[in-house]
């Protein structure tokens, strides 16, 4: 790894070595977490180089790999498991330069990676009425690369799926980490070799992606006294086809009263909260079907409020939002990853709340898997030590409950703890030296790894 | 009944009693039912009034009120179950003269009852790149009235479950039939009292429905030569949430080869035909995830075709117009309307293929139905005796199949042999003569009925 001779060969682009900067520019939400905290609070890159162009990601990449310098794409760092962490050094490649709209069709938007989604939200809304199928709940500051090589789905998912499902991406361009690094373009079933890749084998240089039409979503939260109550209503709802919802979130008592702080006085501790979007053609519609349930009480609806102070959109209280405003209230708070499936889904979570009591506080996601209605389970956890952290999750999971274990920073143990072989196969042939983001993928690592433990990448820098 | 003094009461509107004009917009598509070609046959209104504006729909109603000459309204008859039929004869109220479109917002239209699906589609195309979330597959002659009071879901069904779901359909506007006629909107879970009536408790004067985006839908045939799989590829293209279909239709062999004629070359008789409606932006993924089946052929793909003579859109092959092309060819065939629900759907599938063998031939739709796919099952039947008719619904209802009979022209034994209490309770509030439209809803004249056999409304003219 020859750092100076890299810079010296991109010095006529825009470079940042400033320390204070580079270190700022190295972390992300890795933090989130108390187990990857302690693990990663060290690791910085020696610079950061922000392309203005795909020609001068081309020349970064050429010249680190001249010179055998790692590097770590980076979009807004807003990810959680640390996948934008640099954890052998070298270069951070940071895409803000690349945030243009390129263009917007019927159903499509083709952009740079380096938008932050709320602002190509806004621009495919202006021009085209249309928006995109899905989000991060961090869509206020997260970038559309990073969503597409780090992210999983999120606000749109109730209705559309995971992002990785056939048609919820439509091409993905990435350049190379080779001598003469080359630009490919991927659509259909290939998309799966970079997509949610944490860019270990491409750079993304543009993405092309769907588009659902527009609405002025009305934001809407529900208070009902009864958890179990508050649960069966989110997922009725979400299976209503014809109510256009892009979120059904639940948050447990005492979630919103002691977490979300502009709900006070709106709820009491006994009260789970339901967060909703709904397409404002549907709210008659939705209106009626929540009659049904009279412990249901509309507390708050975007399009009719009278709170003193708006509490915002509804999605930053669901998704990863939920346990960031936990977090921010009582540093303490952790949380897991849980997929509940099945058609006694809701009783598995009935008996995982039984079998753990106030360890834990349930908050889920309403999503469609394969057509089938799902939840993800993003579970406050009082976290204690690493041990009873790793002892919850395997709990869960003989209860029949799969967990993505969000404190490890590595694809397969965030994932299904196998190697994805199409990512891996492309690797071989996109980074034949191991260079793009090393140690977050343990399959080009160490390819007989058993996952009986954490995984400890042995390049980390210390 | 006054016939005479009506008539006299509305001449200075548009009215028609040319016998042979009366009797051509007295039948609807009865006679696709071999049953109720039998019995309905003779049936004719008296004369045909056609208001242009819902002013003139109350004079209408309110002059029949007065003299007691039974009102049933029509809008282009394209009802397979007789709804249209005018049992006890009086007035038509033909809606063709009011079919203007009253506005366009981002996800709504409002439209009068007699404008023509297609047409209404194409306006809203022209003017807000948004088109109907669903139609019959009749659209190119069907009236929206008529569709909301008479149909059940169709062509976008695959997506947004059925027509009288939560939110598929926005506000219907009704005049009543009373001395003096009242105009009464309904949302939400009211729209229940009136949508799907046949016209037996109000007379549609305004329709408000939902929008979906607009695309220039691919119309796609592929081929396979065994059906278990066909079915099988539909319903997994169907449970993908990230495509975008429209349209999901298995013909089991030798539907094609038999009775679609521009097939001819491009199927044998041993092949099963999937149909479907692809967005655009979602081909990439639906060609990826065909590749998958390499049994499957595709055959068609209307933005790239070879074939000399067009086949048309695919729904015109698809829900009821699959038995209309058979019937076309093979007058002996009929049809049945099949439920097929729950995680063995297609095991129930087979079992009734096994069952019948030669006598029934397999067409499935996929449609959503509270959020879980499911199939209904538009069976082409070869015709024998409707006793035999009878006994093959009751193997299907004994094997698990529920049927909802077409052979039957009232609201009750098309659908779940029931009453539906809202629509009787209003029909007590807006038409306590019992006028509109005679002899549809049993529960109306035969509280006590017991359904052990067919109905045969007394008041029928004979
Ligand atoms: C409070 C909170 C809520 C969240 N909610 C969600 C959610 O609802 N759904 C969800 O999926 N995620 C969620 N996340 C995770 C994260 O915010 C999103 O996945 C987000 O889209 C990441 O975008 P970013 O620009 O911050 O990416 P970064 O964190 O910068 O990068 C993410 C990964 O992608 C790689 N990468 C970035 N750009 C490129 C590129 N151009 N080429 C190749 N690789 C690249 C990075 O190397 C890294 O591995 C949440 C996180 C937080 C902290
Ligand atoms: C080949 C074929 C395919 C079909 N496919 C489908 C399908 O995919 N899905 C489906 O749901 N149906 C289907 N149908 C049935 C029918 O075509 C549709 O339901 C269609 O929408 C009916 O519209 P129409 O204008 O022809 O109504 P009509 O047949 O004229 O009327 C239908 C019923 O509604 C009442 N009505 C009509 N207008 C009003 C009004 N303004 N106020 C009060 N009552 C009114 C009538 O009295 C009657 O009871 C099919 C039929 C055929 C023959």
């Amino acid at each position: 790894m020859d750092i100076a001779a890299a810079k010296t060969a991109l010095k006529h682009l825009e470079i940042d070595d400033n320390p204070a900067a580079v270190r700022a520019k190295s972390r992300d939400f890795f933090w989130y977490s108390p187990v990857l905290k302690d693990r990663l609070e060290h690791v910085s890159a020696d610079f950061v180089a922000m392309p203005r162009n795909q020609d001068e990601v081309i020349q970064i990449l050429r010249a680190c790999h001249a010179h055998d310098v790692p590097v770590t794409v980076r979009g807004s760092g807003t990810g959680n498991y640390g996948q934008a962490m640099p954890l052998a050094g070298g270069c951070i490649l940071h895409m803000q330069n690349m945030a243009e709209v390129v263009g917007i069709a019927p159903g499509r938007v083709t952009a740079q990676p380096g938008i932050i989604i709320r602002e190509l939200d806004r621009i495919t809304r202006e021009e085209s009425r249309q928006e995109l199928r899905m989000m991060p709940s961090t869509a206020g500051t997260a970038t559309i690369g990073g969503f597409v090589c780090g992210g999983s789905g999120g606000v749109g998912s109730v209705r559309w799926g995971f992002l990785r499902d056939y048609g919820n991406i439509l091409r993905i361009r990435v350049a190379t980490m080779e001598a003469e690094p080359r630009i490919l373009d991927f659509t259909g079933a290939d998309l799966a070799r970079v997509s949610h890749a944490y860019g270990t084998n491409g750079v993304v240089t543009e993405i092309e992606m769907p588009l659902a039409p527009a609405y002025d979503w009305v934001h809407i939260f529900l208070s009902l006294p009864d958890f179990t109550r508050a649960a069966r209503l989110a997922q009725d709802l979400a299976l209503q086809d014809g109510l256009l919802l892009k979120l059904a979130t639940v948050c447990e008592a005492p979630t919103a009263a002691r977490y979300f702080q502009r709900f006070r006085g709106y709820v009491t501790d006994q009260d789970s909260v339901v967060a909703l979007m709904v397409a404002p053609h549907s709210m008659d519609g939705f209106l009626s079907f929540l009659a049904q349930e009279p412990m249901a009480r509309l507390i708050y609806r975007s399009d009719a409020n009278d709170w003193p102070r708006d509490p915002g959109p509804a999605y930053e209280y669901g998704w990863n939002h939920t346990t960031l405003r936990a977090i921010k209230v009582d540093p303490a708070i952790t949380y897991l990853q849980v997929r509940y499936a099945g058609p006694d889904l809701l009783d598995k979570v009935a008996a995982i709340r039984a079998r753990f009591g106030d360890e834990l506080i349930q908050h889920l996601e309403f999503l469609r898997e394969n057509g089938v209605m799902t939840a993800a389970g993003l579970t406050l956890v009082h976290y204690t030590t690493e041990a009873r952290l790793d002892e919850i999750i395997r709990i869960h999971e003989d209860m029949g409950c799969m967990v993505f274990n969000p404190h490890r920073y590595t694809l397969e143990e965030g994932g299904r703890q196998t190697v994805d072989d199409r990512q891996l196969e492309f690797k071989r042939q996109a980074d034949p030296k191991g260079l793009l983001n090393p140690g977050k993928m343990i399959a080009w690592d160490r390819p007989d790894w058993d996952y009986s433990r954490a995984y400890d990448y042995a390049g980390m820098r210390r």
